[in-house]
This record gives structure tokens, sequence and C-alpha cells, in this order.
């Protein structure tokens, strides 16, 4: 079967109701938009790897790629920089309602952090808790407190771990998922 | 007409003598693989940027992509952390014995260059002169000089630049490229 993927929405600085129900993705570009239009910060998504089987080119024509497949990122999806410091993050939705499971955070993703963590970055996830229609910003050393113990212990993050050591990001107009206050309040003071 | 991609051969940290025909971009990732095997710094190669138009999903199988356009990339292909500090930049070829053509630069991508420098991190490029087989670590505030002049003035970095203002980088085994030193020696110091 085949599935038409709709082109990509450019992301739009400013605000529309219509705009309520964007993806946790889009509503993080739309923020990344917004910090880099107002010269807050420069942080971008990566692209998603593709691995390239076939080409063509058609004359007179740019080249039409007629085989790839997706490929299992190296690293997590959002990196940049913010008064100086280095930013690096992935972000995740649950649909539980009490945790959130490790199986959604990869093995390479979890080291990738630890190592930009190790090199003076900062380092966390986004996890959009979608039946409370909540946002937090993850610290790596909560993820890793339950990623560490994983084989002997809880292979997931209770939500009251969250309310209590992670950092509540309210959804806002614009920029949408204001993340950069959190690491102005918690990492920068 | 249809060309067979060949698949990318993975990268070895291991400088073995074949590698000696390797493109620049590949020195670079063998470079960025030794720096990060060597817990030196986090440096990765950003995915190039595809528009999916239309994707197949075979019964079992992982989803096929059948059409797809290469896009321009938003920024550069290159960033990390290295000693706590934002690093980023692009890696370009030239034939010319004489100058480098400002056109082998992409107007966003200087801008980016621009916004990194603006917020802290350390932006250049890493050129190729083919013809001398000679790596140059090229500063950001030298393409300035010359990318803001092009209206009125020249069009291209004469190679005389690239030996009074910038870095040469010597080829090396393994890591291949050692930009880092550069940094090291010029604006870590």
């Amino acid at each position: 079967m085949n599935y038409a993927i709709k082109r990509k929405k450019q992301v739009s600085a400013k605000f529309v109701p219509s705009n309520l129900g964007m993806t946790l993705e889009n509503d993080i570009e739309s923020t990344n938009l917004f910090y880099l239009n107002n010269q807050i910060a420069v942080i971008y998504k990566k692209p998603t790897p593709v691995q390239v089987v076939n080409v063509n080119y058609p004359a007179r024509n740019k080249a039409k790629i007629t085989e790839a497949y997706y490929k299992t990122p190296s690293t997590t999806d959002f990196n940049g920089i913010y008064k100086g410091r280095y930013i690096d993050f992935d972000a995740k939705e649950t649909s539980s309602k009490t945790s959130f499971p490790l199986k959604n955070i990869h093995e390479h993703q979890v080291e990738h952090l630890r190592n930009v963590d190790k090199h003076g970055g900062i380092a966390f996830l986004i996890i959009h808790w979608k039946v409370y229609n909540k946002y937090f910003f993850l610290p790596l050393n909560v993820i890793l407190k339950y990623w560490d113990n994983k084989e002997s212990g809880r292979k997931s993050i209770p939500y009251d771990e969250f309310l209590k050591n992670s950092y509540e990001i309210k959804l806002n107009y614009n920029p949408r998922i204001d993340y950069l206050k959190i690491i102005d309040t918690y990492y920068l003071k």
C-alpha cells in the first residue's frame, strides 16, 4: 500500500489557534524558531537519517530518490547553543498514566547524553504526558538513576518522580514549550 | 537512468592505507570517531536532509521510501561539544589553484555560523585545496571579511589569505584532520 506523506507545514513563529493540534516535535521546532528569530538561542532539529539505496536522475530534473530506508539516529534529535552552552536533548511522548517506560529511550541516546554531560553540555529529555497534557524537563541525572539500575530494578520512571525531581514546562502561546526557562533557573543561575 | 548508490563504508577509527583515498567528509567523520572513542570531544555529522514524498509499507518489512528528494540543509554539516564549548563547522573542497569561490558557501550557512559565533560558539570552515592537497581551518572572521564585501568587492578568498590568516591542518594518520588542535592553540589558550 502507498501512503502519501504530507509535506511538513512550515513552522510558523506566530501562534495561530490551528497550531494547537501540532505534535510535540512541531511544538519544539516552533519554540526553536522563536528562540532563533529573537536571537535567544540557536537550536535545531537534526534531519531524520535515511539510507539511500537508489537515485534516479531524470533529465533536467533534480535527483529523485526511489529507494531508501529510515535509519536509527546515532544521537538525539535536537542540539545547539544557548548563552555559550552546548544544549542537547530528545523529545518523547507517553500515553501511560503511571510511568514512563525506559524502552522509549534508546541505549545510544542515553550514551550520547552521558557523553554530552561529561564534556560540559546540558543534556536532558522533554517528556509529554499525553493523558495529563503535561510537559516535563527530565534532567540526565534522573534518567540515569533509573537507566543504570534497570537490569535489577524497575524498567520505567514513575510519574511521581516527574512531579518531584523533574521540572514542569507550562505550555504557552509563544514560545510553545519554553525549556530554556528551566535551564536559566536550574542550570545557569 | 538508475544509479545504485553504494552503502557508505563504516568509518574505521583504525588507520589503514586504503583509507588514503577517502573523501574529505569521510576523513572528518573518521577524525570525529577518533575524538569520540578517546573521549576528547562529541562531534557528529548531521544526516543529509531528505524530503520524503512517498513511503511503502510492505507486510512484515520495514518502511520503504519510494519517492524522496534531497533538501538544502538549513545549517552546517558538523556540530558538537569540545571542552564545554559549542563547535560548528562545514567542510568544503576546491580544485582552484588561486582562490576559494564564495559561491561554494551558502548564504544560510554563513548566517548560521554568524549566529553560532554571536552566542559564544566556535564557528569555522575546513577547506581542502585539492591541487595542493592542503587542509585549512578558516576562521569565521576571515570568511566574513570577504563575504560581507562580496557585492562590491571580489567573490573569492585568495589562497594567499589562507597562507597568512588561516591555520593549516596537517593530514595525519589518526586523527586524520586534527582540527581541535587549532582550537586548542588559537581559541582556548
